[in-house]
């Protein structure tokens, strides 16, 4: 047989196939939505993959979670440092977009071109020689749907294009190939290679046979040392495909390599494969190949886009159904706030968020609207106090009950409510106390005392034991206990109020007897420089007292619009969040919505926060005012607080039973009868230099 | 025996018993939501009894719901009138108060004074001989807790006391008093009084015996007549009480009646009770009573308050739980718009709230709201339009939606939100429309043509179906198509967006080529006077155009701060609402909330009814603006209008294939290109002379 004669084969390879693990796009997912954000820059990853090792089956190149750098570039190098050998790693990089149609409209031909291109620069350059496994160099677009949580995705495997192509000349296993002591010797030294932390996931080697049929391995780098001492060189890499009829996909530009850099025109290759963890020279091949030498050494064309069951189109994955549901909720929920941090509000704490603990003081039309708006920021820990069961006629108004928890005698709503934040979302952490409050001027016997003391106990631990208070009772005497305890615990308050068709939102200031802990004293020349601000008695000139007996039907029922609600409760929350964003918190000075301090650097990131909110919806207006603190305040004065401490039960007892107490402690009842002796009427009284409040539209 | 030696015995009496049927309660409740509100003044009622028909039972004075004044005073008349021998008319009169402190308050004795002097005076007058009727007046006190569906009353049977008491000489069956030929005469004259209609329910009358043992009824106004011509003369009244030992209650102030009208000391008294609907002689009782004459004839004190179980306390019932939940929780719910109609909108018309049909396009954060708001105003239809699914992120904040609606693969919005309602308010009537709108600027294929104007068909017919119209989906132009048709069929379209921290919610005007009918004949000079309203898109310069496509992550998911849905979407409702309650509806001018236009007889009874409404959570500001239709608004214009209905399809489909074309019609193209070449800086143009819109705080 003349082998010259012979019909010369178009040297054909296997493609290179991809896999990617759950992990990879659950931590891409998470890499995304915590610190990329917006940011489509490309992303250096780490591919992996390793020789073929079944007769039937290929090896694909991998995506793994520790695929993506990770944030401590220290153990990132650790993660991708040599030494696995199942996990030869090959750098890629990922074109993530954000969106299906900039996906779609991904320059592919370029993107690969670019990949190419850098394998041929480091062929030039003779990086790839001291660093073969950049001649595996692979990339990926993709779209990560992080709201459905389904990925778009694409490889590509850039192969310089040989032009004219490679030509086969023969290809038989290795064991055909090589004599028996030549096979034996050239497995031991494979399997020594392999066996080393050095080299095992060196993929690409040269095989050197002497004339005594010993087999040694050596790196790329070595080849010049290796010439003229061996009767056979062979280029060896480990081989990913299975098949006897084709060398895998790393061989082609392992060729334009050999080509460019040693200028060889006859290639013998060795397709390294394994059987159970050793050489197996029955699976691997070895080949020759022609390879026609060029003059001008310009970049090759390239090509490499995987197919995908044979057509040129994308895959893609959807998580969503092998996601734990609860998790998934989880997910796209702070997927939401991540957003809104990305594209409004990078300097929004959201950890702040989803810890802190709020509790709702009634769970009616305002705390339903305010649990709910709650959620939707992401807070997760709320607790319902209410006595109350649910009503026939509170479903259409108080938005976390039904029919069904008001059939028969009802359920009580501290309970519904919690039973409803569950169902809305699994992962919140929600209790309800059944409980009423104790208000001053409701005058008790002698035996309810003991459960009164009681309820107020466990009122003051509630407070104690979260970090933001909301007064959304439906009475005035039943906010006076909370603000007092809140004062006294220095705790956030958040207080809103209804009329018929005006509502009144407001946050109480800090503490009169606040110690100021060590990391604050910063803050405290801020806060000198400013009065408290004041809670919801501090304009008052009557203690509060009994306003619920005696009311009729329609007074009981505290008719107001059905739009009030909503929005109060909104505002509510959106106040409380301005506060925990705010550098100075509690201590917040209040702002007004007049642009004379829009570039106050005390601004929380969220906009203004002011101290109150007043608005109409039959004037469909809405002010923000301020209002400091009063000496005289029955709730928050240093009098009452210091009171409070010092005597405890009976000073509680004292204001509950005697209408007149607070005012006479605070010096209440010598300012209403100076005030009277006046005769003022503060109805037409408009006059704007009071120092006190300051009214802006 | 010595009758005068025998020991005189106090005559006693068996009290009357009350008994009020459910059916006064349910229609009393409805008296008082559907007239009397919170008015608290006495109520004439009408109580029924009959003479005792069964020998263990004595029968009652009942409440039935025809015991109430009716509404037509003719009907009234009719089902009280005379002629049922089981209903003897007796005026009562109801005292109910409005709360359970004022029903403790009563001065009972105060009361049951006024009610005996009543009787006194009608005694003395000659009223009480002519109608017999008004000698068992009774009163009841009450508290109707509507909310709860219990009452509490306390009946009292006004009965003058004699003084000293009478005394009883004999009492026995009236078959032992009489002889045989007598007994059978006397039932027989009884039976014919009680056939008879004009006598069947006349309770006090004079059974006059003549010495050949034949019996006559008499009236009472006829004693003076019967003197002297009988045998035998006996007072007989209907005695519901069945006792052998006691005459009945009404026998107290019959003997008043007596003493002081006739000045007899011995009265025999005729208890006259029935079995199976005839007198009964065994059963019936004949006394004998002495009666000590008084000279100074003032008005005798009075006893007569029911005992309950033995007890001086008020009885109590509760509906609720006989009732169906359903219907509970209907009342319920009418009874808070009631209520509020009553304290504070005597004007409001519930009617046109509990009839008008919504259609919400969108059922997101949004429509959640918007439905929610919808339902605490009494509104019963609504329909939702939505093509989504709930995803996992939703719950959270679309407010119809739990985590149940969103594993797997997620039920649709406009689906899930029906259920939510029925949930919520089982009488709700509620449908979901599974749809897209169509959207100008969205080419479609034309194998989509079809698909797409059936949608536009079924939108139109929707919109034709309903009176309100809710735009509500998160792109702008998804409105342009629903504004068009609103402005086509001249309905109601009230619009809310969100931007990020600031929402918009305003009414569109009413269509440009509406004809009023005759009986808006009157508003027509109103209206001329005032230019129509404009629409979403006639501030715009640009024609609704594809927002969605190339949209990164952020933008789709149209971030807001969590509380503007909740502001917007009950401002959306209240401005509905306003529409709805005002005399001009669609045609009402835009008002400001400044104070200037405060005095102008169109405002309707909820406050002003603005145009727009525009606010801010980062400055918690919140505005009211006007804005003019205009001719070259691409969504209402009478050009775009015409078009539409000369052209109806083609130029649907011109619009959805053709960005500019909107543009093009409208003469927007010339207009952009003329503010082009003049380069003006709109932004820092804030002259306050613009005619078009008229900004106020
Ligand atoms: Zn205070
Ligand atoms: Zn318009």
């Amino acid at each position: 047989m003349d082998e010259v004669e012979t019909p010369q084969t178009i040297l054909q390879f296997a493609p290179f196939n991809s896999s990617v693990d759950e992990g990879f796009w659950h931590s891409f997912s998470s890499l995304k939505l915590d610190k990329l954000g917006i940011d489509d820059s490309p992303i250096p990853i780490t591919g992996f993959y390793a020789p073929c090792s079944h007769p039937q089956v290929s090896n694909h190149l991998t995506l793994l979670s520790e695929s993506l750098p990770s944030d401590d570039e220290q153990s990132s190098m650790e993660s991708t440092s040599h030494g696995n050998r199942n996990k030869c790693p090959v750098p890629g990089i990922l074109y993530n977009t954000n969106t299906v149609e900039s996906f779609n409209k991904l320059d592919k031909q370029s993107l690969l071109k670019a990949e190419a291109k850098k394998i041929w620069e480091d062929i030039q350059s003779g990086k790839a020689v001291e660093d073969c496994s950049l001649l595996s160099r692979f990339l990926v677009i993709s779209f990560a749907d992080l709201k459905k949580w389904s990925f778009r995705y694409w490889f590509a495997f850039p192969a310089l294009v040989l032009d004219p192509p490679a030509s086969l000349v023969e290809l038989k296993p290795a064991s055909e190939y090589f004599s028996v002591e030549e096979a034996e010797s050239v497995s031991a030294a494979c399997n020594d290679w392999r066996d080393s932390n050095l080299t095992t996931d060196v993929p690409f080697f040269l095989v050197s046979v002497s004339s005594d049929s010993k087999a040694t391995i050596r790196h790329l780098k070595d080849w010049e040392s290796c010439q003229g001492d061996h009767q056979k060189l062979l280029f060896g890499f480990y081989d990913p495909c299975h098949l006897s009829s084709n060398p895998g996909w790393p061989l082609r530009n392992y060729l334009a390599l050999i080509r460019s850099r040693w200028n060889l025109e006859t290639v013998w290759f060795f397709c390294y494969r394994e059987s159970r963890g050793f050489a197996d020279l029955n699976l691997s091949l070895v080949g020759q190949a022609l390879v026609t030498l060029s003059s001008a050494e310009t970049a090759p064309n390239s090509v490499g886009w995987e197919l995908n069951k044979g057509k040129r189109v994308p895959r893609s994955i959807s998580l969503a159904n092998s996601m734990d549901p609860t998790r998934l909720a989880v997910s796209a929920c702070d997927l939401n706030l991540k957003l809104m941090r990305w594209r409004a509000l990078p300097s929004l704490n959201l950890n702040v968020l989803s810890s802190v603990k709020c509790l709702l003081l009634g769970a009616g039309t305002l705390g339903c609207q305010v649990a709910r708006t709650l959620m939707g920021w992401g807070i997760r820990n709320i607790t319902f106090v209410d006595y109350g069961k649910v009503a026939m006629s509170n479903p259409v108004r108080q938005s976390l009950y039904t029919f069904e928890d008001c059939v028969g005698r009802g359920e009580f709503k501290a309970v519904a409510a919690v039973k409803s934040l569950k169902q809305i979302f699994p992962a919140m952490e929600s209790t309800g106390v059944v409980m009423a409050i104790p208000m001053p001027g409701h005058p008790i016997s002698s035996q309810e005392e003991e459960s009164v003391l009681g309820d107020c106990k466990r009122l003051s631990d509630l407070i104690e034991s979260h970090d933001a208070v909301f007064l959304l009772t439906d009475t005035r005497e039943s906010r006076w206990l909370p603000s007092l305890l809140c004062a006294n615990a220095n705790k956030i308050a958040i207080n809103a109020a209804l009329g018929f068709d005006s509502y009144m939102v407001m946050r109480h200031g800090a503490g009169p007897t606040t110690s100021l802990s060590d990391d604050m004293q910063n803050l405290d020349m801020n806060k000198t420089k400013t009065q408290r601000l004041g809670c919801y008695f501090c304009n008052d000139v009557v203690a509060p007292q009994d306003s619920m007996t005696d009311r009729t039907l329609d007074q009981q029922c505290t008719v107001t619009r059905p739009g009030l609600a909503p929005i109060a409760g909104a505002l509510a929350v959106e106040l409380l969040v301005g506060v925990l964003q705010h550098p100075f918190g509690i201590y917040a000075k209040g702002d007004n919505s007049s642009s004379s301090n829009g570039g106050n650097i005390d601004d929380s990131p969220l906009g203004i926060l002011p101290h109150q909110i007043r608005g109409s919806v039959s004037q469909f207006s809405q002010i923000t005012l301020l209002g400091q603190a009063s000496n005289s305040c029955t709730a928050c004065s240093e009098t009452v607080i210091s009171e409070y401490r010092e005597r405890g039960n009976s000073f509680i007892l004292e204001a509950i039973n005697h209408p007149t107490y607070l005012e006479d402690l605070t010096g209440l009842t010598e300012l209403k009868k100076a005030a009277n002796s006046f005769n003022l009427d503060w109805e037409d009284d408009d006059t704007d230099d009071d120092d006190d409040v300051a009214v802006d539209m």
